[in-house]
């Protein structure tokens, strides 16, 4: 198969492993990318200097396209960025901000840019910033997410209306009848980060992929919503938070009782009842720690399937 | 094309007509059974005179099969079933309450028996209960919705996991290809809510029907979590329960801003301030009132050409 996004990226597969805050670090990445996929840096999590670290290492370890997660809302962005391109990193993904901060940038240094969006109206925005594809990320995605609380499947086929970009889709994706149902909607490849984040080289700690593997649905929700909305799993830091939200608690109590580093306390370091445990509400369909090579060749043979079965069904 | 939804019904196409309050009378049920789909009376607004007075005028004009919704919360529920079980109803999609409650009831008397659940734990209460098939439905739904908050993308695959029963997906599908994303999540059919809603047979007001057709990303909201979860349009009145719900309002002072017959106020009355106006996600991608047999046909074209597009891409 060869579509607008394995174009895009020279990949085998429009699979895009999701650039996550301490899960995906070279060798989760370079698992991906060796499998046909396109693995992603997350530099959310990362000091400049581990940055170039694990980009260093991704090169030894795959001789396939890679890339990078940015979030925008993050300090040293300028150093990043100089590391990036010292780097000759080929392709960026930036999220949590404007497009146009750094889009041009970027291109004119050569690099492949997308951006991760929640709404059609940010999704044009990217479209005149000259983005190269958008990432369209539903509501029931983990970790940071949109105020208007659309989810995939309302949210694609507008997107796809809005823009001719190349589209990827994210949010509720981990399967290959997923991806099939993604496409269907509009997208052009999908991006997954739950699926990954739950991989044998997710560097996400034993405790937290383990109490990933135990959700059941409705285990996830999406909190924080007078600071950044924020998809977490329900846990004694998330009942805290809950209590305070259910008698109006402003944004400075939210900050406060959220404190610092509490993302790291969680997924990092295990600590499953004071940290921030970010995931999306696919997690609970998830009940396996597999590597990333086996967790790409399920999703192709399952797209497959599911392509073959429905190939007949006209209405 | 026949499936296990098609058979059970003895319809066409897999496509259900939400049964909504104030927008599905005989009207749009007859409609849509006519085009080949199953019309669903909507009981949760009607008076057990006039529901009696809307299958009565649905048999007359449609000899096709047709269904009544019936919400398990409300009052009169042994007068409903009665008149249900007099004029011969063939089909009953009960919802919002225990699917035991009145499934032998009616499985008793020779009717099919459909139950509307948000989660995989009540479908599995419902294959338990003996009822016929299962509508999952999504969090991007109008009206009352889960509190889990699961949304259609995620649901749909784990609630085909847990149950072998027909399964019908519901919240943000409007449009054939997201009949087709519906069923390569593991759907056998989809129920369409919003986008009959917003038809030219559907009872609700001109102001409500224009209103939807206005709306863009992010101008619904799922509320009132407080007493029972609804979307609904960011309007005047929501503008308080919004304002109440961020400073902390219990559930009786948001009961008493609630007040009784808003919804009717707002989508039959066309009070668009002040009442409350239910709606799906899906309504911002939609700007077209047309008639429902125009609906179901477009419905079928966009399944059918996005097949044929799809039906050569293998990974």
């Amino acid at each position: 198969m060869e579509n607008k996004i394995t174009a895009l990226f020279k990949i085998k597969y429009p699979i895009i492993q999701g650039g996550m805050v301490w899960c995906s670090g070279w060798r989760l990445v370079s698992a991906v990318s060796n499998a046909g996929g396109l693995g992603l840096i997350g530099a959310g999590s990362m000091h400049p200097d581990v940055l170039r670290e694990h980009i260093q290492k991704t090169k030894q370890a795959t001789g396939k396209p890679f890339g990078i997660n940015v979030p925008l809302l993050y300090p040293n962005m300028d150093e990043l960025m100089k590391i990036i391109v010292d780097e000759e990193v080929k392709t960026v993904f930036t999220s949590a901000g404007n497009p146009k901060t750094w889009t041009k940038f970027l291109k004119d240094k050569g690099i492949t840019v997308v951006h991760v969006v929640s709404s059609s109206k940010f999704a044009k925005k990217c479209e005149d910033a000259g983005v190269d594809a958008v990432v369209a990320e539903g509501f029931e995605a983990g970790g940071h997410n949109g105020r208007e609380e659309t989810t995939t499947f309302a949210l694609i086929p507008q997107v796809r209306s809005a823009i001719s970009l190349p589209l990827i889709a994210a949010g509720g994706i981990a399967t290959g009848n997923a991806m099939l149902a993604a496409m269907a909607l509009g997208a052009d490849g999908v991006q997954m980060g739950t699926r990954f984040a739950m991989s044998s080289e997710s560097s996400a700690s034993d405790e937290f992929k383990n109490m990933c593997c135990s959700l059941s649905e409705g285990d996830t929700m999406l909190c924080l919503k007078k600071i950044s909305p924020t998809r977490m799993i329900k846990n004694k830091f998330y009942s805290s938070i809950e209590e305070a939200e259910a008698r109006g608690a402003d944004a400075d109590e939210l900050k406060e009782i959220l404190g610092r580093a509490r993302s790291k306390k969680g997924i990092f370091e295990g600590d499953m009842n004071e940290g921030e445990l970010e995931i999306g509400q696919i997690a609970s369909h998830l009940k396996r720690i597999i590597p990333a090579g086996e967790i790409i060749d399920e999703i192709v043979s399952e797209f497959n399937r599911t392509a073959n079965a429905m190939a007949g069904i006209r209405l």
